[in-house]
């Protein structure tokens, strides 16, 4: 049911970067003098096959879904806090809603499972799961069969985006108590101490962060057998929207698209996705590293250069949308530049 | 005749950054999740004391001169490149023309003295101070009355800027051997080694960095008398963009108009522009570190933050345009988003 997860994804070839390298030493600047935006352009050039880069075409999906362990109260706001963000979302009040309108990027939230009901709003789609994962300091978080579904539904909506032309996708996430999720997901396919990565998530104090790493200790130890897999782990630890993340950065990379990855909750599925299917990481480029803990720890194990570095620990793909029209500059310049032979400019001197 | 240069500036008032803050801590995010977004959007509403900061109505300036330094092979590239490249930003086929375009901001190019000729180009006007500065190896870059001209030239586009509407400013350069003054100018005003600080520039190898430094050292050595204020220093080794860039960032600050800083050029400029009216420097925002040597050092020195650090080296603007639309960010979301009362979001828990 998700043998797709490890279908192949094309690799880059030398020789489209070379391509696209070579484009680039002809353009009116002394090489390399674009710095990171030149390696982004090649990149993206060598990844889509052709000249002319391009980015354009992009979305954001957030994908929303309520944790059982919140009721371990590890969050600093409470778990309504979830279901409200999603109608922020739809009313346009919301961070991403305000950076989504400023870059003209069409914004879709997917609710897979919210702990409280919820009316239809514009701009959300229902793929409810459950009404959010079990207490996973209880129980498994999901069962098998809502661990797929989390994953099919993801990938559903990346081919849906593929049809409709989409160059780059920005995958969200909301859901109190997701920090706790994440780090509990990145301790134990890592094996890292939660002491080390679990950080203030929306704003704990000291005391509540050491109660946050008791909850996550205590929750790997009841799970210890059954965290053997990069599955195994998110079916006990996981959240339905960190699941649904991590089969969009495949799905994605097996359809052609780019990922511009968020911040923590983000990077730790992107970390899942790429241990699940190693070439898929050739498709995220790290928006930006977050004021959480943990982030600049999963950004390492991945090798990820993040563009910005801003403090920020919001989530919802606030940090993606806000590095968008870098990426976009970076293929713009790639395409629109003048030549130092069609502008007549003179070239370096020997 | 530049009596102006310290006519006072607007000081920031408390009472109006707390206002701001306390707007910014009833948005519907944890409070400091914005990061360097939300102290970017309180400073510039403390700035512009209003409610609803505001860079929307931005513009581009290039100052383009050229250098009689440029006579000692001091840079990769030859010295008709800066009447070219002019050519080429009216074309709209340099990185400038691009991201210009990518933003919707104005570009005009002030040709304040190239060594060659230009046919009348679009959005090129033309404020010809001379056919570029002498070579300050032997003797001074420019007359007194050339540096009032570059200062008022600045000093009249800023208020024709202001009457436009303008909110926002980014004043790059283009002027081949520019590093070389700049450092040199950098050297005087700070007292520092040329060997800590000269760079590559648009791409001299290990050799041409050597000959630079010497070339540095002596024109030092050779003004050494005259080197007792900013002004004396720009005389002497300044370059005719690079004075009016100091002149723009003060006169905006004096019109109310905020700054985006470039590269290395112009936050050499913007040490000069604080150095004779340090108020200025509350209206500068960094956009950039670039991968030219002495760029931390200035940076360090004015105590700047700068936004992005791409390994960039192209100036023009370049690296302020590409970080315009996070400034804009900043203000967008502090004006558009909504209140955890408005869109009865639960707040934190005690």
């Amino acid at each position: 049911m998700t043998q797709w997860l490890t279908d192949p994804i094309d690799e880059i070839l030398d020789a489209h970067i070379q391509q696209a390298q070579n484009h680039q030493n002809q353009l009116t600047k002394p090489q390399g003098s674009l710095g990171v935006l030149e390696s982004i352009a090649v990149n993206i050039a060598a990844l889509q096959k052709t000249q002319h880069p391009c980015v354009n075409q992009a979305q954001i999906f957030i994908y929303a879904a309520d944790h059982g362990i919140a009721h371990e109260n590890v969050s600093a706001f409470p778990q309504a806090v979830t279901a409200e963000m999603v109608k922020n979302f739809s009313a346009g009040g919301a961070a991403i809603s305000v950076l989504s309108e400023q870059h003209g990027l069409p914004l879709q939230v997917i609710n897979l499972g919210l702990a409280s009901e919820l009316p239809d709003l514009m701009s959300v789609e229902k793929h409810i799961i459950a009404k959010g994962t079990k207490n996973f300091l209880q129980h498994q978080a999901m069962s098998e069969a809502q661990l797929i579904k989390a994953f099919n539904t993801a990938g559903k909506k990346v081919d849906q985006a593929k049809s409709d032309g989409c160059e780059l996708l920005i995958a969200g996430e909301m859901g109190i108590a997701n920090t706790t999720s994440a780090t509990a997901l990145l301790c134990a396919l890592e094996d890292i101490e939660p002491d080390l990565i679990t950080g203030f998530g929306t704003g704990l104090n000291d005391n509540g962060v050491q109660h946050k790493i008791d909850i996550i200790k205590a929750s790997l130890n009841k799970h210890h057998e059954q965290l053997t897999s990069p599955l195994e782990i998110l079916q006990s630890l996981g959240g339905f929207e960190i699941a649904a993340l991590t089969a969009t950065y495949i799905r994605s990379a097996q359809q052609g698209i780019v990922n511009l990855i968020d911040g923590y909750i983000c990077s730790v599925a992107a970390l899942f996705a790429i241990t699940i299917n190693p070439q898929c990481k050739n498709w995220m480029f790290f928006s930006h590293q977050s004021a959480e803990q943990g982030h600049k720890k999963v950004l390492q194990l991945i090798g990820a250069e993040p563009l910005l570095e801003f403090n920020m620990r919001l989530g919802e793909a606030s940090g993606a949308a806000l590095a968008y029209p870098i990426i976009r500059s970076a293929c713009l310049l790639h395409n629109n530049m003048a030549s130092f032979a069609s502008a007549d400019v003179s070239e370096k001197l020997k």
